[in-house]
């Protein structure tokens, strides 16, 4: 199933199920509410409701508000070696607050204090089910699906001290979107997908997923060690090689330019960006 | 006035305003509700409501589900010489989810799998607006009042990557409370007071907040660049020397231990930090 949290033109948001070129509305929300209010989601999700054109509804992020969103940073070795970085022996995790993500079709204001805004296309885990100290199993049944996201990175700002925190969660910078598709129907809770990044029409990221060094079952077993994950929670993956800051010279993203952030199986998401008022 | 969160004999919390040895309940859920509730929290937080003793109540973290709770690391001058870094130009900023937090005199689970839990007593800023690129007025303005946090820290974790999040963030391991002061009655959004930290009896901490290098009003407004303050948000300011990372031997945590974190003014939490399961 491709689910998705779309708004309608009375303005309410809505959790749907995506067939053919229609959204079909589900009586929750959004897809968060959808996941959290029950364990029988899957059930849920696949019932009857009314149907509307795609073109009318406007996507949200996938999950509006996660209780939580974690984020490895590191984790495609050909990123790991245009960093300079040795090859980790844990993940790196970092964190983005909740009202730093944003819809996978809105534009994005570039912060008047930074000079240096950067793309990193990642594939991003939705969590299913409330799950803590999971073995590869139990990590693997917590993940209901997969999402692209971009995570948006103030490189000037990521880099005035060690911690990355202060680049990497600026309000409605980090899209996600534009659906969740399920963990049965991408075909593996480790799926091995092509990746890629496009600045307007430039291919500057372009990889696999089968080559993350940290698999999201992985990732979802090593942070449940740390903190419950909760239904909704969102982890980004990492992003592979071809960021704007590793290249010679740095390339950032300037007003009027399109990324469109593209994963196969999942979709594409395309957001504008734009000077701040 | 003295707000906290506190639990009756029927299980539910309530908001609540200490006087003398009594805690006024107050209709809200708790503290973080009370400041979302209205911009006229420090009226509602002075109405007449039931009293009730304070020893027949339970103390709650101060505000136990905030939307965001930001931490400054290396904000004290001669906590940073014992780390060996140098003086930074800015505040370095990391994460701790909401489930993180704890009561003031909850008992906290020791990791089976981290040997070097460690204290870190912090005065701890609550918001009280919602704010966004905030001067130093509005950032003033924004604050409802303080509280005592102790940024417990898994070593070993926190250092297996150069992001300090996976040490940070462990469930229910950082107490916040017992009670938010607010500033009018701790007399300025840049207060001088003493903090210490005790293990068992042995003091192990012993600073004052006018030594941060960043202070509270220079930390919200550099949040609120980044990302719009909610009411209820908290920020960790930072952590003075003396932790046991640093000691010759290192120090860390054992079954059994008391950790007391006390701020000159709020008052003080004591945590039993105890075997896992």
């Amino acid at each position: 199933m491709k689910l998705a949290t779309v708004r309608g033109a009375d303005g309410a948001t809505h959790a749907a199920r995506l067939e053919d070129s229609e959204a079909v509305l589900l009586p929750f929300a959004d897809v968060g509410h959808l996941l959290a209010n029950s364990g029988r989601w899957p059930t849920e999700a696949g019932e009857t409701g009314e149907r509307r054109a795609i073109e009318e509804v406007t996507f949200c992020p996938v999950v509006p508000a996660p209780s939580k969103i974690f984020c490895v940073g590191l984790n495609y070795l050909r990123h790991i070696q245009e960093q300079g970085r040795p090859v980790p022996d844990h993940p790196s995790l970092f964190a983005k607050f909740p009202e730093a993500i944003t819809g996978p079709y809105d534009d994005i204001a570039l912060p008047g204090t930074s000079t240096s805004v950067d793309w990193e296309a990642e594939l991003v885990v939705v969590i299913g089910r409330t799950v803590r100290d999971a073995g590869p199993q139990g990590a693997a049944d917590a993940i209901a699906g997969f999402t692209t996201g971009n995570d948006v990175s103030m490189r000037d700002w990521q880099h005035r001290t060690t911690q990355w925190l202060q680049g990497k969660t600026w309000g409605s910078s980090s899209p996600v979107g534009p659906v969740l598709v399920t963990t049965d129907e991408i075909g593996s809770a480790r799926p091995d997908l092509r990746v890629s990044c496009l600045v307007d029409d430039q291919t500057m990221q372009d990889a696999r997923t089968s080559d993350l060094l940290f698999d999201p079952v992985h990732i979802v077993s090593y942070v449940s060690t740390i903190i419950t994950l909760r239904p909704g929670d969102l982890i980004f993956t990492g992003t592979p090689e071809g960021v704007g800051a590793a290249r010679t010279p740095p390339v950032f993203l300037q007003p009027g330019q399109v990324v469109t952030t593209r994963i196969e199986g999942i979709g594409e998401m395309r957001n504008r960006f734009v000077a701040s008022d």
